[in-house]
């Protein structure tokens, strides 16, 4: 970002998965997350930490960043006066959140005119936080940093495929491209929410698969992919400028493999 | 356990998670993971993590309990003199532990004459360990104990339903129950692997429901969802005493009400 290095930018996401973490972790397995999920009030747990850890969020950017326009999942945009943008998803995967499963996460991307340029996916439950973008990528985990790398040599047909569930496919045209791809794959796996995105950048899954997100759910996740030399498109084979269906993979080659399957519906 | 306490028996237990975390955790997402996973010879980390893990916890209980038999996933049952027996899943959750998925877990069950008695579930990388049997179950997490207690207050229509995945069920009478069963939930989640199992033991989940199942991917289970107030029984309604198809509720009057739709197979 102008002005600003990588190390500087590194502290940052890493100050913003601090304070996210404030907000979440207290609420996360929390005995009210059992009693009153519910409530027409929408004070449930994952209500309040979704919008206290966005109001911290936000609070933090602009602080920081005053220029900065800021979006998010809770509250209405922040229009700004720089060419440099923030969105935010306090916690992608609440149906995890409220399971008590470790696998939501904290997203925060920075864009450059809309366009995804650095993000961070940070789940301090298990104290993982994945940050990438500017030709980088690294996950801080258990005390330890480590460069991510997709793996890029796998076929179709030996690949890994994630996808948070077959229930977030439009049935018809939509479903049945997944499950042809589903099919022509070695393996699929469901579940893994913003999780998918980053064990793909981190060299271990080959294959994301995902329809009807928010802008916010994949904007954070596209740099840290990018970065670590994976392709992230929607199903036409176009860059994510906005939610939708998502196709990401570890090499062009199988991108363009898994789009044969995806086009189709685009 | 006849001459042990509880205290003895959940100190053993945490014990032998150690003792296994010691073996599983160096391979968890190691590099190797991603070269040698399709190796012929066997030697890809989580066949040499499930391995490892396995002997370890062989040895620590055949030191301490000399006369229990002890059946794995991985080598010959060992006959025991003892009415008590162990029985282990080095790594229940294999997909997980290649692809970097922190839901994996290391189980060891107590049976008693093939009853299943005391069970664990470990999830090192994450820190929780849930322990169960004998009327009480725990769960030991980031430095807290809590007390287990299964949710028992949801109707069918507001439950959530975690599974592994929809290719675990086979097509035609099996996948059609658990559809119809899926449809009449509120929330269907996957990818949970044994972490669902335990979940609802801490009452944020209320159903769990599976198929193709080893009696070690079950058995250590039981015990922490039956001391936490739940119910777990194969899909005519029996106890549990091998493998197979599997449910598991928070409460008796729902696992009565998900048990119609899945007697149908049984």
């Amino acid at each position: 970002m102008a002005g600003l290095d990588r190390d500087t930018i590194w502290e940052f996401f890493q100050h913003l998965a601090d304070i996210a973490a404030r907000e979440t972790l207290p609420r996360f397995r929390a005995p009210l997350a059992i009693d009153n999920k519910d409530s027409a009030g929408g004070f449930d747990p994952v209500t309040q930490a979704d919008k206290a850890a966005e109001a911290a969020l936000r609070a933090a950017i602009t602080a920081r960043f005053p220029a900065h326009g800021i979006q998010g999942e809770e509250e209405a945009d922040k229009r700004g006066t720089s060419v440099w943008s923030w969105i935010i998803d306090p916690i992608d995967g609440t149906r995890s959140f409220v399971s008590g499963m470790p696998t939501w996460g904290t997203l925060v991307g920075l864009l450059e005119d809309g366009v995804p340029r650095y993000g961070m996916m940070s789940q301090p439950f298990v104290g993982d936080c994945f940050i990438g973008g500017g030709g980088h990528a690294d996950l801080f985990s258990h005390g330890q940093r480590t460069a991510l790398r997709c793996r890029g040599d796998r076929a179709l047909d030996a690949a890994t495929l994630f996808s948070t569930t077959p229930d977030m496919f439009a049935p018809g045209a939509e479903l049945d491209a997944f499950n042809a791809l589903s099919k022509a794959v070695r393996l699929t796996r469901f579940g893994a929410d913003c999780y998918g995105y980053c064990l793909l950048a981190a060299g271990h899954v080959d294959l994301v698969v995902e329809a009807n997100l928010g802008f916010y759910d994949v904007a954070p996740l596209i740099p840290i992919i990018e970065a670590a030399g994976g392709v992230v498109t929607d199903w036409s084979g176009k860059p994510m400028r906005s939610g939708g269906r998502a196709l990401a993979a570890a090499s062009g080659a199988l991108h363009a493999a898994a789009l044969k399957y995806l086009r189709t519906v685009a």
